[in-house]
């Protein structure tokens, strides 16, 4: 029994078209003018049946398979059916479908994009991970590369002829990257000649693709002591002469892969660079800022993946527990003609379904609105605008990364549990996607240096401006619909927790004034309340949206289901902050002082 | 860097002899009168030494290797190392350590057992499966066995040299035993040939023994539908003759391993029944009641496995929270003579450890308080004492089951987390621990079975009876200390949170008289609220011990510890039911109501 999946089609035409109209606004962007609901939708079409029919089959083979090293020639072998499915992927084009045009991009917006990716991820994380990395090298080329060396390497990128990595994490430090040692010497010609150990960078080697563009962090002898002295290298497998043809191989050779939990699909390599050519992007001593374009964008993606597992994991354990005979309902049969009732009669069962359905759509609703914020921080003509969509996307970064993929590890572990015991087993691929999604919670900085950039950087940092910011917007479209009746019951618990986040913060501000690890000690707890007050509104959205539809006489089943999903959502989810909000009044000493107990 | 694993005996002397008073309890039956404090140490150091030594080694490889089928044969390999631990423990002759002296047990105290079994599930779980499932089956055929059976089994399941299991699943039927096919003919001798499948049978086939005495739930000719009409029935490995001496091969065949999550080292066995010869234990259409017996033992010991795992998966944790170097403390370095400082200063990582800490140490004393109670009604002489240890053990057990294993998958990836994506890794073992404690949310009854078994069966099933009598021993033991100013911090949220459940139950309970569904939708809520009653009541009592040794003067650094995690647990821990309780507000039918989602 492999895993189904149908692509989820209704629903994104739902969040971007009717929810959020992300078309019409991406159509006031000159760069999007001519971009349309038609356009769109054909897109999604094509990569649902991309992701289901090419990619789907290729993710159990790949877990049960990884990957395996040729300790000589250090070549990686990605598990069967990986690099026929890429080959397809770069034949179709869908490498470009949000790059520039002038290098040979389709100029679609992000948001697209976006979405083509949660399908991937459904299909299979592990796969994806090899043109998700490329298009953060990409991302981070584009934006700090010289002409020449965008000239050399965004086209292949582009037509993914050429794969990319981010090369940080060293064996002594991951998140710490101030400690780290790699050797960048300059040469005569103005090369580097780059030594040094990377660890855990995915996709690092592989046979997908004849180049691998491996951007790299380093430092120049010069280089002051922490992360101020980092800089930014582009370091190819092979080098790439003037012509753009292939040179010699450049000695950053793949030493070891690791054994993971999960995504056995993707070679997370260990790289040895023993004196490997690489040219400065950017900067010099610039290279962290340089790559954080790409690392926000790659939290996106994470976030991005989780709502991928949490989509494919309801989907199957929906299916099994329409299935299933097992137990009567308290309430008495429900299928008499039955030696049992099917198992999605039982409460705790639909509730672990709703939980991962909520999950799921509210994620894509986040998702998506993120994506148009990308796309307006890029795309918008007036720099006020764009400057706006730059600090709300800021803000709601490390959102959908913790937050996205919190909720993707629960609803991956809640749909297992659907399937009793045969969840546990390999055969039915639930217990594969639990395994992949705890890798989200981890890679492109942990959900705790999440919650710290939340709460330190993005809302504290500001003095609260941001947030305050977020917070008029929900509550200007809230007032836009409190004449609604019906919309009180999404209204009301929204308006409340708005004050409590606001109460909240203000109290932290004050003790971190005291104390800085108040922020520390305050930050996972403040980012699950800021994820549910985002997500909150987003479920009203939804629920408003549909409200209007059965109004307006139109007669699609989507629109109840929505009203049950958030109804679901505001008195069964959103509770989850009653806990947090009680442990931001605890004292801080009681993680603090307890030097006894962790002695 | 495999694991490392230093048995808790200061905090096992702790919980038993200082706070349970365990020993004392224990020589006021008879049967015990002899146990002493000197005793039960010994035994305990042994047992630490033996899990610590010979079977801790076994976990890693276990996992890597799985077991494997010879299907022509129908013969299991275990993984390397794994029969010669096995041998070891039954030369030195654990497996008797608790079993009735009558069949060559040494008579000694469960809780004793269940000390050595928590440390055996830290070494590995997996292997401590064959001896646990080994003495379930020794427990049903010691109650419920004729003296023929019993004498013929019982003495080789006590010294080891037979294993048992417990057949009860079907492909068809997990939970729901009723539907479950496999026949059991009569014959002439007084025996039954049994035909049928069996899946998900845990250490049921493999090299370690030289005989595998299986317990079988089939149905006789004459049986009622349902599961009124089951039987419990001892089916061979190998027939066994008058003399004791092993006959011919019984053809009950493993057929197919499962493949999965975690727990690779232990054997989950298709067994296929052609025409296997069995013996009745118990009444005929009465097994499920004696197969309950080795299913509330079985409870117990589950929650005991996800206690051995968080042991184990905190004791790494802090080790290398201490070690690993990465970024400063908010509040300026802590290690300046540093790069960096220990990522210990953090307060997540504090928050992650100190929460495994408290579900370690709070579990140990749940799961001893358990031991006692099950000794009590196992030797009590008073019928009314043994039968009211037998109420609150029933009460207690959903709970074991339950809150010890959500905890200790929670904990283990927390404690995962700590690691960053060195957790995720094969080589710090940390990964593994997550697989193997993820069964124990689903084996033995899932986790909303025992919320059912709680809410349904113990608190309403009686009118609260069995509930208000635990809550006015809480009352009461609340009461002794209320004159202490240095208990109120923990005695007043007991308090608060006895009278909040008590509230909860009575509205649920005038809910689920209009409709029974009520209680599915509440029971898993319920288990969590009535389980952080349970651990907070342990925790304070653990405070009130560290407290009055403090105030004795004696001098160990244990004291600060415990009532520092006591302090984090009632602030940090405790607050989780606010979550719960607000749900528990929350129409019913925002779960039963939700046909156009759940479509």
């Amino acid at each position: 029994m492999p895993l189904t999946y149908n692509p989820p089609l209704r629903d994104m035409h739902f969040a971007l078209h009717e929810v959020l109209g992300a078309v019409e606004t991406l159509q006031k962007l000159p760069r999007f003018a001519d971009f349309d609901r038609d356009t769109c939708n054909a897109i999604l079409e094509e990569a649902g049946k991309f992701a289901a029919e090419v990619v789907a089959p290729t993710n159990s083979i790949g877990d049960l398979q990884g990957c395996t090293l040729d300790k000589q020639s250090h070549s990686v072998k990605t598990p069967d059916g990986f690099r026929q499915a890429y080959q397809q992927y770069v034949e179709a084009g869908w490498p470009a479908l949000s790059c520039d045009p002038a290098y040979g991009g389709q100029g679609l917006p992000f948001v697209v994009n976006q979405c083509l990716y949660e399908m991937l991820n459904s299909a299979n994380q592990a796969w994806t991970m090899y043109p998700g990395l490329s298009h953060g090298a990409y991302e981070a080329l584009h934006a700090h590369g010289s002409d020449a060396l965008k000239q050399r390497y965004l086209p292949r990128l582009t037509s993914g002829e050429w794969t990319g990595t981010m090369c940080l994490t060293e064996p002594h430090c991951g998140t710490d990257l101030g400690l780290l040692r790699t050797k960048a010497e300059p040469q005569a010609d103005g090369s580097y000649l780059l030594t040094g150990s990377k660890i855990f960078i995915s996709a690092g080697e592989h046979d997908m693709a004849e180049n691998i563009v491996h951007l790299v962090l380093a430092r120049l002898p010069d280089a002051p002591a922490g992360s101020k002295g980092i800089s930014l290298f582009v370091v190819p497998k092979y080098l790439v002469n003037d012509d753009g043809s292939l040179g010699a191989r450049n000695p950053i050779f793949c030493t070891g892969l690791e054994h993971k939990m999960g995504i056995h699909g993707n070679a997370t390599a260990q790289l040895s660079l023993e004196g490997a050519v690489g040219h400065l992007v950017g900067q010099p001593h610039k290279g962290l800022a340089a790559m954080f374009v790409m690392m926000n964008a790659a939290r996106l993606g994470v976030g991005n993946q989780s709502l991928g597992l949490t989509e494919i994991a309801y989907q199957n354990a929906l299916a099994y527990a329409k299935e299933r005979l097992q137990m009567r309902a308290l309430s008495g049969p429900k299928a008499p003609e039955q030696p049992a009732d099917p198992i999605i009669v039982h409460p705790d069962v639909r509730h672990q379904l709703l939980t991962a359905k909520a999950y799921a759509e509210g994620g894509r609703l986040l998702s998506a609105y993120c994506g148009v914020l990308l796309d307006k921080a890029h795309a918008a003509e007036d720099e006020t605008e764009r400057a706006g969509a730059q600090a709300e996307l800021a803000l709601l970064t490390p959102i959908v990364k913790a937050f996205l993929t919190d909720n993707g590890l629960a609803a991956t572990i809640g749909c297992q549990q659907v399937f009793g015991g045969h969840g546990y087993i390999r055969e039915t691929g639930m217990e594969q996607l639990v395994r992949d999604a705890r890798i989200n919670l981890i890679y492109e900085g942990t959900n705790a240096v999440q919650a710290l950039d939340l709460l330190g950087r993005k809302v504290l940092g500001d003095g609260g401006k941001a947030l305050t910011q977020f917070g008029r917007k929900i509550a200007a479209w809230g007032a836009e619909h409190a004449d609604n009746p019906k919309m009180a019951e999404f209204l009301l618990p929204l308006q409340d927790l708005g004050e409590r986040l606001t109460e909240v913060t203000q109290a932290i501000g004050a003790r971190a004034q005291r104390n800085p690890d108040e922020v520390g000690v305050a930050a996972v707890d403040y980012l699950r309340i800021a994820g549910h007050l985002t997500f909150g509104w987003l479920w009203a959205r939804a629920a408003q949206t549909a409200l209007q539809a059965i109004a307006d006489g139109r007669d699609d089943p989507l629109y109840p289901a929505k009203i049950e999903t958030a109804r679901f959502y505001f008195a069964r989810l959103l509770p989850e902050v009653e806990t947090p909000l009680k442990r931001l009044q605890a004292h801080a000493n009681t993680i603090l002082k307890t030097s006894h107990t962790l002695a």
